[in-house]
């Protein structure tokens, strides 16, 4: 059902039935290392070149998924994947052998938020009774395609965040048992507030964050008490404080409530990533390996999940344009 | 209702309500030059960069279906959307003032299927209203993505196709008076079948457009009988040739109910454009100029349209990798 201006709340809520992660060596090393389901010390995946590996990386998180799930690939109906590069390479070929039917999205950081919402409506609608939806990031193919070639003598500002290699992916059905309910969505629009800066990419996703988030409040006649967790993407430590400071501007204090996927992924302190991690990989690594076992347990009962993308491109940062940011929302629940 | 491995038959169809078409110069010289809404003399829409030329392109596109069909932008509740270049610069900027939640869609020149699948399952489970769908493309944004730098001295071979500067946008909505019902969709998935040549997109594509139509007919229990029109995207003449030949194998004859957007949009003769038009706004602009007023006048029954899309990509073309194609199909029929 169609609620506010933005959001669905959907009846007979669908559920995840199951999740997988697969992150690179690095973010094996952070905080969170031992709950992905696997860590990959060869960042190549076997394969000879980085957008290769990056497929390689969606094949084993898709077959993965099903794998715990029990499910053979025929019994997805649809799947709903992205990834960071132009013309979505590593979904293309990462999901050539699944022969699922396929909408290719891209929504940057925040792709699979959007993923989980059409997969969600497509279920909730009974178009299938089992959907995919998955999303993965690389730090060299990222790296590559948007920050290559570096300046001699470059150095990573500190508001850089570090593009995440991992992936993440679920498998949404029609019934009531399964990891976590999807009671709803809010989906994002466009929010252009002028940033220009590529090695500040919080700075130009925390306005989109701030807006879905309101809009969702808004959306489903609720506040930042409602829920146990509200945890976006990758704004990263300023990206972090900027919607911090926009949600005080409202009178509203989500400092408890908050936590981004970005912030967690790494140790600041030993890892040398900066500002904190990034890449489509990362929210959906850090939900399948992280919040969706504590909504499980029981630990929150009620999350707000928005991953966040800033829709950077080369092309048109060299032509000086700006960074428009955008992030989708996705209301998950502990099912009692 | 699914239907099939891949379909969706709706039991209240949404219909189209409003549609919209604006090209470039070229485009206005070809055979239907007269049948866009807006022909632009100025290919850079009065811009400063290629890039934004086909943001401004979406962005008139976009307000003029609008302006057509009687609606305000408020109205409006989600906008599916994509175009071919990396992180979906056109439409990011394109449409930011729009101030409609956005789902970001990359379908290579298959995009405009996407979009109408999308709004279609949208509007008919509820979830909406009144949704948009839009994809464009640019020769200038385009080629210089795909194709730059060019080699000394190169010649364009008879195979290759030539990008439509173009964009094509529909309105769809709940009700029983419109445009054109659309009836039902078949997804495709990626289909690879080793081509390696980014001169022939046809070939490239031609398969998955076998693949999906086939899928259509199977799943609706219908065969090439069943349509007035069967068209697809952009598969030009040597496209067209191989997918003819595959039906043949299966017995089926398409020559005369099968056409092809990019072989009508240009003379083939003066145009200098070798095998077609290529590009999301291909298909697309093809559909709301040419397609749908003749299934409103019921010239034309019940087509199956279908997009087709080449998942090229210049790194993984130039790492060697092959080029998967992928189509959807869409049911579209006269409003008796």
């Amino acid at each position: 059902m169609q609620i506010g201006k933005a959001s669905i709340q959907f009846e007979e809520p669908p559920v995840i039935e199951s999740m997988a992660s697969i992150v690179g060596k690095k973010e094996g090393e952070g905080p969170l290392g031992s709950l992905f389901d696997v860590v990959e010390m060869d960042d190549m995946f076997g394969a000879d070149t980085w957008e290769k590996a990056e497929s390689a990386l969606q094949k084993q998180t898709a077959d993965l998924v099903l794998e715990k799930g029990g499910i053979r690939k025929k019994e997805v109906r649809y799947l709903f994947a992205g990834d960071l590069l132009g013309q979505l390479i590593a979904t293309s070929f990462g999901t050539v052998d699944l022969e699922i039917p396929l909408f290719g999205l891209y929504g940057a950081c925040s792709t699979m938020g959007e993923a989980m919402s059409l997969g969600a409506m497509t279920v909730a609608a009974g178009y299938g009774d089992r959907v995919m939806a998955m999303a993965s990031s690389h730090f060299a193919t990222a790296e590559k395609q948007f920050r290559f070639p570096l300046g001699y003598g470059n150095q990573r500002p500190f508001s850089a965040t570090w593009t995440v290699t991992g992936c993440g992916s679920v498998v949404i059905s029609k019934g009531k048992r399964g990891i976590a309910a999807i009671k709803g969505i809010t989906t994002g629009r466009m929010v252009d507030m002028g940033s220009r800066d590529s090695m500040n990419m919080g700075a130009a996703m925390a306005p989109a964050a701030f807006h879905t988030i309101e809009q969702n409040f808004e959306d489903f006649g609720v506040d930042e008490t409602y829920y146990d967790k509200i945890i976006t993407g990758d704004l990263g430590e300023i990206g972090k404080t900027i919607l911090l400071d926009f949600m005080k501007n409202k009178k509203r204090v989500l400092d408890l409530v908050h936590m981004d996927c970005g912030m967690e992924i790494y140790n600041k302190n030993t890892q040398d990533t900066h500002a904190g991690g990034s890449g489509c990989g990362c929210s959906a690594s850090v939900l399948c390996a992280y919040v969706l076992p504590r909504i499980q347990e029981g630990i929150w009962k009620r999350v707000l999940f928005v991953p966040t993308g800033a829709l950077l491109s080369t092309v048109s940062y060299n032509e000086g344009n700006t960074i428009p940011g955008i992030a989708h929302g996705v209301v998950l629940e502990h099912i009692g």
